[in-house]
């Protein structure tokens, strides 16, 4: 078995843009392979993690953006799990490779939410949601997710404005990732005071809708050895699918992405206290909270505490940095290209060409938590290592 | 490695039925597990074929089929694929399985599309060709198809009454299939009296819509020698994608079926002649022409000679039976499961349990083609042997 390694990572610009899925993808794979062989040289699988046929209308994507990559007769599909799309992408490119079965493949993810404009991303994210218990009541993302935090609230110290400054702390670590959506810094009183989306939830609480692609090459040890540039071992991933219907879950602890990271961690020999950079699926701020106790580097009901500097943070935190990269709150959430903007977000931490505002000093191993449906419906984490 | 081996297999009821789309899946598995150990002793990973959202607006198939079998944490996942979907996602289970990744894996698919209407399904299979080159201007698969099965008839000898003759052949396979959509004869006078749909493709060249559910678990020897009922080898895979637009592709071969089959038979070590049994995806009865050459089982231009007994076929034409299921023309086309429809009759067939009436004699090796998109966009093949 060979050890998988990330060689190359790029993405497209984020945020409300012209460019179709199908360019966002060639932006982002432009960016992946600068200095490197043409993609029809070196990959010899395809991966595309797409959420939802219903913003352009169109299936298909492997064989579209393989041949849009100068790909033919490789295999080539979409995989899909809401907003684990991107991290399902990657986690076949990662066990391609580390199984033997192939040597180079490209894991991608797309998403064009604005295409369909507000009202379609809200209908084709509540898609997501059991259509005979749930979707079918009219809930969507925001009033789903509002349930956890009204719960999260309740059952612990945590204020809405102990959330607020999750928000606060991703939108200034967004000012120093020139990839981010929102580069722009946010004090306390302005999340408070945004008006609410679904009570606890203010509009400075939620992910904005993003268009964008990111595109992640994952090779062999061989392969790695004959291309320039910095790689990072992908040490350990692991996947499951939780139930599907909210209303059947423990609301204040996300036990499938407890699951999953437990998996992970144990996958690639580490602990959480070895987790230098956390890129987590923070789709709203609460979800920052939950997932750092879920993945074990915050106690039980103190994960709100995940904007703190690590000395202010209660005992039992680990010293992990989260979204670097400004999360999915302000560096932005395509759907399915997310879990792969994450994996770049470490990528650039781990090969210290971060940019030197956000950089994190000697940074060696990387988590990535990547969620589709409401919150653990599926969870995908990668555990990557220099 | 390990051999993988397809040790159950079952179909829901194929046709327009009442059932949803968790109903079908529910109605398949129930079938392929009977006298087996429950879904949640044995598998340890799912994958769903789907093709499209829009007929139910339902994504997150993976998670969701998985907590309907029982299961929980246990990667599962969406892969799409337009009318290949089923068999990528029996790919995974084949290839998960041989490497060792895996010991048992559920692959299964499911669509419901009646869900949508008529006009709803014709939109959702619009969704597979390429959005800016040729879904715009309003071209639909029947369309699409006429354009291959007009530079057919152009280049060959064949006429309207042959590609008529394979319709009614697949017709009377289905009469003896309990599964089929279709249980009924048609004359080939029925066929070409038809209405044109996209001339030269009349109603009866075409397969129709169709709800269904298909389930196949793919297990490694040890597990395979722990389970009641016969098992089949699966001994050759490939998968390839071509381009999408069907205006940048030769129309009269389909060399991307061509570049796929010729990939599985070397993967299972055996030449198109070894074919006894084949399920190809005659989503149109000029595709079953097009798949027989591409895959080598008849010579260049003789493809419409599929519902000839064998003895009476042109020289060069393998002794290979073709779509003893009725095909997708008549068992049914239920998108995202027919490539696991396929595998179901091929179980069938290689372990002597198809109905007598079309039962073929000692078949000790099949071949599954199931394409998306406008023939070969994307191709997906699997050798199974006794």
């Amino acid at each position: 078995m060979t050890e998988p390694h990330v060689a190359a990572a790029g993405t497209s610009p984020l945020g409300r843009t012209d460019l179709t899925g199908r360019d966002l993808f060639a932006a982002a794979l432009t960016e992946a392979f600068e200095g490197l062989p043409d993609p029809a040289d070196v990959v010899d699988a395809v991966y595309v993690g797409n959420q939802s046929e219903s913003y352009e209308g169109q299936i298909m994507y492997g064989t579209l953006l393989a041949e849009w990559a100068g790909l033919r007769h490789v295999p080539a599909e979409r995989v899909e799990g809401c907003a684990a799309a991107g991290a399902m992408a990657l986690r076949h490119a990662v066990e391609d490779v580390r199984t033997g079965r192939r040597d180079a493949v490209l894991a991608c993810g797309v998403e064009k939410m604005t295409a369909g404009g507000t009202g379609g991303a809200t209908t084709a994210l509540a898609s997501a949601f059991d259509r005979a218990l749930e979707a079918r009541s009219g809930v969507t993302a925001p009033s789903q997710y509002a349930l956890l935090a009204r719960r999260y609230l309740h059952e612990t110290e945590a204020t809405e404005r102990d959330l607020a400054r999750i928000a606060v702390k991703n939108h200034a670590n967004a000012v120093a990732n020139p990839r981010a959506q929102f580069r722009r810094e946010v004090d306390v009183e302005t999340v408070l005071d945004s008006d609410y989306v679904a009570p606890p939830l203010k509009l400075y609480d939620c992910a904005p809708l993003t268009d964008g692609g990111a595109a992640v090459l994952v090779v062999s040890d061989d392969v790695a050895s004959t291309l320039p540039g910095g790689t990072v071992r992908v040490a350990g991933v692991a996947a499951g699918a939780n139930n599907i219907a909210v209303a059947e879950r423990n609301l204040s602890f996300v036990e499938g992405a407890h699951e999953v990271t437990t998996r992970a961690y144990a996958d690639a020999g580490i602990d959480p206290a070895d987790v230098d950079v956390a890129e987590v699926h923070d789709a709203f701020t609460v979800s920052e909270a939950l997932l750092a106790e879920a993945a074990g580097l915050a106690p039980r009901g103190r994960g709100f505490e995940s904007a703190l500097p690590p000395a202010e943070r209660s005992a039992g935190w680990t010293d992990t940095r989260l979204s670097t990269s400004g999360g999915l709150k302000a560096r932005g959430h395509p759907i399915g290209a997310t879990g792969l903007a994450q994996a770049v977000e470490v990528y650039e931490q781990l090969t210290g060409t971060a940019t030197p505002e956000r950089q994190v000093d000697d940074a060696t191993t990387g988590l990535l938590i990547n969620e589709g449906g409401v919150a653990d419906a599926v969870t995908v984490a990668h555990v990557l290592a220099t």
